[in-house]
């Protein structure tokens, strides 16, 4: 999300009408309904989590594509946090980026092979061919049986909904139709939009149909600028009712502020958590405007804002993750704003 | 790798000279000499298997990055096979790419979790909290234990060296080094370059330092040509000794052959595997230069080519990999070529 103040040459409005739709977008948004529907009738709230990095593609038939870095750390750790605290979540992730449970086992980092044993069942001193099992190293088993436990309740009560996503075009489609849907639920609806989304890309009608060929000098790209979708989501699609926390990645400190600040004023929504790419594991600031009323400010309204930072410490506490208080602070938060009046 | 008749920007020797090296190259070429010498007195073969897309990054501190399509499927699964003809493989990846047995398990298509099941050593009528462990899904056992059996053999022979890269720049300063150390094996060490490598990078003295801002409008990108390193992979680094294999990924399978035609009149290499991005898992094409004589042809020799298809039906042999095929087709070549005598 950019603070840009200049306009981008798409609207929101003229970028859904001139760039098509993902092919299975319908089949998504009638299982997200189901989704929601269920659990509005549990009175549970609902997250939309939206993680990972989306694609700029260079080609119809695509070799070459841009991307924003990302794992999908933020979005994964933060789902399990808010299936924790009772959420249903809504895990809108890119395509094979980290997500919630399975994260644990990344095959580079902690490959679960590593901790898989095979055992045979006959005494050692036979030789014969006997039956054998697959067994958990004694190591692993106090975590595997925590992650597995937590995840096969999940499984069991139906809170976790998953959709993905590869392109930007994916992903504005798919967050428009969700927060849609979404805005049924009215204050109880929270949104954490963490996903690194380009603030560019290649329109359809400027792409080239196959692969670009080297060999013809340096390579040129042109990108238009992505539509800033969270006016229309805050003030449209979800009637601004809806809780709506959108993340800051800067690389420049000094920018996180001033840069959440304006997107505030801008967007009217309720949080902006802004990180630094090399301390965003350690330390994140919430920026919100002091909310003199329920109802989002007026263009051109003087505000005011609160800046509150979190942070924890990676040598005495290097097993706490940092998504675990900015969830708990936003649950309380949340809670806070779905007991204000309607306007 | 390109067809490319105009000449980059950059050659070979000026890229090295002003491009730095990635800071754990040291320690990666040590690691890859201890393996390689261990392996050349046992007499085995070598193969290096490269995999995975490399990264152009735009910005210093990354944040945005041009990226290849690749999930690593060619690679990883050519290593398991390489490894079962009695190879050692030096499987050099881009990070977080899919890997030798664990590719398996995709978190996404195959998660492991889904086949692990909780089971209570207690009887069920009896409520008490009672030890638990953690069993493979009977549905999941066989082909757990075959792909974990196969793991656990090739970690105990120690015949796996394992090396990341995420950059351009990474791997240009991985494969040199690591096919210079390869080349005291001679006729005896295979090149599988399946790595999907950009053609094109930003120089890092054109790099901004910190995340570009957006709302300044559109984005404007202009990269210069990767230098064509199989030139001096062919005739400087491996000496002329290595047996070398290509890959070329298009998406207009018109272009197929002359481009492999002309990759191989270009660099004097042995194989090209053309690639259609569509059909590249049923379908691709061994494109080879018929050999006169061992030496690599001289520039200008008018050159004849073969060309012979590997096709596999994904209908009557749905659990059939074409890798299988392309890596027995490659270990006779390399056969024959370890038994030519040197120039």
């Amino acid at each position: 999300m950019s603070s840009s103040r200049t306009e981008s040459t798409f609207s929101a409005e003229s970028y859904f009408a001139t760039q098509s739709a993902p092919p299975n977008l319908e089949q998504d948004i009638l299982n997200v309904r189901t989704f929601i529907q269920r659990h509005a009738q549990a009175g549970r709230k609902v997250v939309l989590v939206t993680s990972g990095g989306t694609t700029v593609p260079l080609e119809l038939n695509v070799v070459r594509f841009l991307d924003n870095f990302s794992a999908g750390t933020r979005g994964a750790t933060s789902a399990e946090y808010f299936l924790k605290a009772g959420y249903a979540v809504i895990f809108m992730h890119r395509q094979f980026s980290l997500q919630p449970f399975s994260r644990h086992y990344s095959h580079s980092t902690h490959p679960f092979l590593d901790f898989l044993e095979i055992e045979s069942d006959a005494p050692e001193e036979t030789g014969s061919a006997s039956p054998t099992h697959i067994s958990v190293k004694a190591s692993e088993r106090t975590q595997l049986l925590q992650v597995l436990t937590a995840y096969k309740a999940v499984q069991k009560a139906g809170t976790l909904h998953t959709l993905t996503f590869v392109t930007v075009n994916d992903y504005l489609w798919l967050l428009r139709a969700v927060s849609q849907e979404l805005s049924v639920l009215g204050r109880h609806a929270l949104y954490y939009l963490a996903a690194a989304v380009s603030d560019f890309f290649l329109p359809r009608q400027k792409l080239s149909e196959h692969k670009i060929q080297s060999g013809k000098g340096s390579l040129h790209i042109e990108m238009d600028q992505v539509p800033k979708i969270l006016k229309p989501l805050v003030s449209e699609w979800t009637r601004g009712e809806g809780y709506i926390v959108s993340f800051k990645l800067e690389t420049d400190t000094s920018l996180l502020i001033p840069k959440a600040r304006a997107a505030l004023s801008r967007y009217g929504h309720q949080a902006v958590i802004g990180n630094d790419l090399h301390t965003r594991k350690h330390q994140v600031v919430f920026v919100s405007p002091v909310q003199t009323h329920s109802a989002p400010p007026a263009a051109g309204d003087k505000q005011t804002f609160t800046e509150s930072w979190l942070r924890m410490d990676p040598v005495l506490t290097p097993e706490k993750e940092i998504e675990e208080d900015i969830v708990n602070k936003l649950v309380n938060r949340h809670q806070t704003w779905a007991n204000m009046p309607g306007i």
